[in-house]
């Protein structure tokens, strides 16, 4: 797939419409400007070699034309899924740039994700202003409310149309962008145009193409926390586990963080990296034979294939991950309290705890240049596209890319490596599981 | 019981050997100085009407006579118990004023609570000073290590003869303070002088005759975080309930004061106010009703009469309380869930990570009090009692008066007023239990 | 003076006038209790051999029978002085409050302190309501806005004639509390019934009678910080001395408390307690020469005799402070730079960041209580008094008695004692000033 | 200049030296991987079609051969100049790699910076091992102490000698790597072989072809912190303006940061853009005309052209800046004092505090991350080169490049046009300077 996919309406049709920007910039960004995907120069020159363009993003920022008439252009804001640290100043971000870059007068806050976007649910939405938005960075949660799980397109063009909507910011999941591109295609299909402008937020910071998603430092700092009071807790008493389950459904980055952060972490738990129970126990053994603790930091969906299957459906209808933090608890419990005097196994859930809360001060300037380069975006007539970022860059990514695959820890990489350097957990903790409960 | 119990060795023995303190102060207490226990001057008077001397304290403070020799000294340092924010804390004030301000060489800190009074053990005490505990104040847990449960008095008698120990400082809970009037009892038995000085450690604020315990400020101030982040939550999508779990098994002080200090908790939940699930229940179906949130703060020793009996037993033989947190967090789910589209029940137990962590400016500044005045009450040959705080003074309080019941909230006093006030909960949430599961 | 002045307006009157109050309450407070001021037994146990009532207060709380109509009382706030962590919080509960346990329907919030009570300069007041003051709590400052400086009492009295205010809360300091006395006399004098009710705000926690102020705890964790930072900067380097300016013009509360709260404190100096220049650099020369930092903890007012008098005058007209820590800033770069290779003085004034920041969980539920006994008071046709906290209880002070002198330290007593111990200063750093600049 | 300067030893004795790498590694980094400097793919391609390498660094990481004998390799780490989140965490992190992943047993810890490596001094090193660096990432500062200022290479390398040297980890700025490169060339000249590695500490972040030094995000952390205080202070009286001068002597990353960070800031004042007193009185006067406070961020090193000449000098003989924040305070003061009743300026000057405390928990991975890649880099046998990360990669970036012109905030492009649209301030507060004190 092209990275080159069109990220905005007709351009001949645009190129006619178009207003001057009326924000004061010393940097309005051409069209062509791009950001290479590839750092290492070999890759890039075997490209050119074959006569290809290297891969590359349409590069963000304030363009010089824009595609709507900033006097009578009406946005919609949305926000879907879990919480995650920034949403608020994200929102945040999208009105004072509406409002004081562009002159922007008419904008609406849809409630509790796409279901205010379902007439069915009768939710009003609410007028966004700067007054309203000041100071809610310092709230954590989404001044919006959110919700999960998709609703049909059609009620939600409907929705769109009866407020006369020409740029949706949806801020959300991977989820959200797929539906932020159905509405994209249906919008399409009926011959509407639409910018329909997504703002990618996983806490798991598992996007591809984007180097980086908004509140996921946060979250590694919270989590941070919880290892130091797993530390605190395990050396304090002896033959002591303590287990800290952290966010990270399909890519265990938090973890891995995490674990970098407080380099106390003794074995660190990520779905990318199979392991068994035996593996795991046997090497939990060998450090409480020799008096010492262990510190386990394992996300949420590691080791999905040694625990029982659930049969749990999310909102969505997917089948929901086992929870590998309760299991791991139990089993740690039962294989070590009879055979330890005094076991001590503690159990840490810091995840509500951790999305919940404001961003910090990294996370909240990288919410402020989403948010201003999502509406540059918008107002420059780019759609069904998200911002990200790449090597210190805010970038145009298609939403089909942007969706296209997780991003995952290598388990041959840099980073993994780094991992077991600082945790000095064995590289295989049992590579075949053959646990029977 | 009268609180004028005696808190020292024979006092004409101890007169015979008292040495000058060596410590320079404006400020030496005189042995008769009191601290009155009732504030109400009805009572007071009440008291003198019938030639009694009304309820008081011993003030706590340096003495100009002591009793042992700061040179040949030899003092002894336990943790015992769960964590509690400030025990390093007490422990690097104890150890900084017997050898700034007595110049004592020998102080021992015993391992792993009173599992390292056990020669069984085998835990070698590590030797303490200045540059030992330097900065330990910033860490949390607790640099001795603890353990729960009791060990047997002859063994740990025997452990403090083998150190030639004269002094044992002993932070903990209600056993740990019944442990060390046991060791006391048995030196007296053996004709062996020993000075044992309690410093009262309960996360939970429960001991009698005390006005406040070390930790518990941090620990409301973590409880608060907690809070926060299960508001954020609940207001954050429709139809959700947060329960926050916090610490408190027979006294529900840390869930009163975080209701008072994040006044957005909506059912505070104590072990000395009872209620019914189908009380709750109703109450929380009118909230949701009119389209509300809800935040549950719950005391883990709360509504004991309605969980199935637990089985398991602790270190020291006792039954187990049963889990409220969890079987709550279940019976909301399970009633609410077929009832409610898109029902959110986030459950929130912080507790690990509320007791692990350092103490708070607070907290710090009141334990290194606590661990001047112990060595002030050690030094001068107190023994058998445990420093205490009242009315901003503080006090020297017999271990088997703090040790007689345990401190707990009015359901008809001031506190709980305000907090019904603050949450605007029901007063009555079901007085008689008739749930069957 | 009498603690027993009379709180009240005229009790016939007020007897014929009372409402239920619609609070529900188990503790409903009877009129005469009252809260012992001495908690040491010979000092009660004289007073009532002379036949007198030991010095009391009266006990704060809800009261059956009110005086004012819930449904017509008109009330107002006022926030005057300098910023005060917790600000937001007293606001908040009053509203809360009054709204919810009175059922009240008129508050409105004063803008930019005694200014706003003053129709000169035209500010409008608020309309205060629950949604209104919904997370108010999270932000610093207040959000009515304050001012420094009296305002004739002639023209405060006609703008609360003008809105009809029947209860006046005034938040703020010894100024302010003279000034609501001012407004409760001139009230008096037209025959005018008003409920003036003083929350006493005082970050240097020198109101007397008074155990401790809201903010004050805040003040003492964040002053930590700045403690902690010139610790790290003077223990890095050489020949290095770190001073912190903290507040406390005339009572050095927050220096001592911060000096107990992290014992790395050197040198704390306060208001209360003198010094010379020559008896501090002769202390610090020899922990220099002994290869050793020094950490200087100094409260704003201390060393006024040994600084060039100020000449600067305050919004009130009082002769404003020296600043005593650019002066010893100066005088020790002066003294030590040419006498020291590489010598570094690092200067840290921390005093807006303390002040301005949001109440930490205890102030939160400490300026709640306040709130909440404030409005109890009001309600129940109190006036001319402030309210108070005492041994554990909350109490009604007579305005006078608050402002009749400040709480200080006491030179001789325990808490300064623990400060030396902590520091390990001499407890004479130069008692007669005799230097010339 | 070209990045392909040579790293290393010369690499056919290298080649005949290698020994194995103990370490087990998924990802040991072949000596030809680069990461690309340039991510416009207009400017690589430019480059190729001159037949040119475009712009590039070595990447960083494990080699499978390394260059010193792990059993008998002696190395020596120094911490100088300034404090900076993270120094702790980077000694830690050099000494865990060098003893659990390459078995190395002698580490020296030189004390106060250069002067330990000047025999003169008489700093004896500290031994350091697992143990000691055990938790010191909790403290700020560095526990090796630090200094300022170059001492006389032929000491230092005299020094390395008399320990045994092979390897140097120098942690410091500009001015400290300069000296690490001179060691480097006088060792060269001696024909002694050292690997001289740079860990670039600068909390400014302004060393070139370096993304991001450790220490900026905790830093931009810690200024928010204060930022929201100058707004609550600005907010809560009238005619108020904050100033608030952040570190930046001559890049104003932290402060542009910042005002991203909290768009409370109304202007954002850098060293990289001019501007006159006459620029910014107008606009403030034209705020504050409007009811409205201000908000200003000074870097420490803006308006140099604006303050009188500074006449100190600092350690290394170069003429200080002048302190920008003191004389803007007394400037806006005397400007609008007269102007403005009750005008009110407060200055918040936070630089102590912002660097002398622990790091945040990305700076805490991050530093890890660098003392690993440090590692790596001088058991391998590169020298005379800092550790550098770009695009998300760890690289080795020769010493001379790095300190060949620093880093700064481009007027022209996205980031200050950004900060622009945050603050809302005029592009041009006045170009030319025209001010007359």
């Amino acid at each position: 797939m092209s990275v080159e996919q069109k990220l905005c309406f007709d351009i001949e049709q645009l190129g006619q419409a178009r207003f001057s920007n009326p924000m004061s910039s010393a940097k309005f960004v051409d069209d062509d400007e791009r950001v290479l995907y590839f750092s290492d120069p070999k890759v890039v020159k075997a490209a050119l070699d074959q006569g290809q363009e290297p891969l590359a993003f349409e590069l963000a920022g304030p363009r010089k034309k824009i595609y709507f008439n900033p006097k009578t252009v009406r946005c919609g804001i949305v926000t879907c899924g879990g919480l995650c640290p920034g949403l608020n100043d994200v929102v945040r971000a999208i009105v004072l740039s509406l409002t004081q870059h562009y002159g922007v007068q008419s904008i609406y806050g849809f409630r509790y994700g796409y279901e205010g976007l379902n007439g069915e649910f009768g939710h009003q939405p609410v007028t966004l202003n700067t007054e309203v938005v000041n100071n809610i960075e310092k709230l954590g949660g989404t001044i919006l409310g959110s919700s999960r799980g998709p609703q049909p397109v059609e009620e939600m063009v409907k929705t769109l149309d009866a407020y006369g909507i020409d740029i949706l910011f949806a801020i959300g999941g991977d989820g959200t962008q797929k539906g932020a591109g159905a509405i994209y295609e249906e919008c399409c299909r009926q011959g509407r145009e639409i910018s329909v402008i997504g703002i990618p937020k996983t806490i798991d910071n598992d996007i591809s193409y984007i180097q980086q998603s908004f509140g996921f430092e946060t979250a590694v700092t919270q989590a941070r926390n919880s290892i130091v009071a797993a530390y605190n807790e395990s050396v304090s008493t002896r033959n002591s586990v303590s287990l800290v389950r952290l966010m990270g459904r399909d890519s265990g980055f938090i973890a891995a963080y995490a674990a970098l952060a407080d380099s106390h972490v003794n074995y660190c738990l990520v779905p990318e990296v199979p392991f068994t129970l035996e593996g795991l126990f046997q090497s939990l053994e060998e450090r409480l034979s020799r008096g010492q603790h262990a510190v386990i930091a394992v996300a949420e969906g590691a080791g999905q294939d040694i625990t029982p299957p659930s049969t749990e459906t999310d909102a969505s209808g997917n089948i929901k991950y086992s929870d590998i933090g309760t299991f791991l608890r139990d089993q740690i419990k039962q294989h070590f309290k009879p055979k330890r005097l005094k076991f001590n196994l503690r159990y840490i859930d810091p995840s509500y705890t951790i999305r919940s809360g404001p961003a910090n001060a990294y996370d909240s300037a990288f919410c402020l240049l989403l948010g201003h380069n999502a509406v540059h975006a918008g107002m420059s007539g780019r759609t069904n596209m998200v911002v990200g970022n790449w090597s210190n860059d805010f970038t145009h990514v298609p939403i089909v890319l942007a969706t296209s695959k997780r991003k995952r820890i290598d388990p041959d990489g840099w980073l993994w490596d780094n991992v077991l350097a600082a945790t000095g957990q064995p590289r295989d903790l049992g590579s075949a599981s053959s646990y029977v409960p």
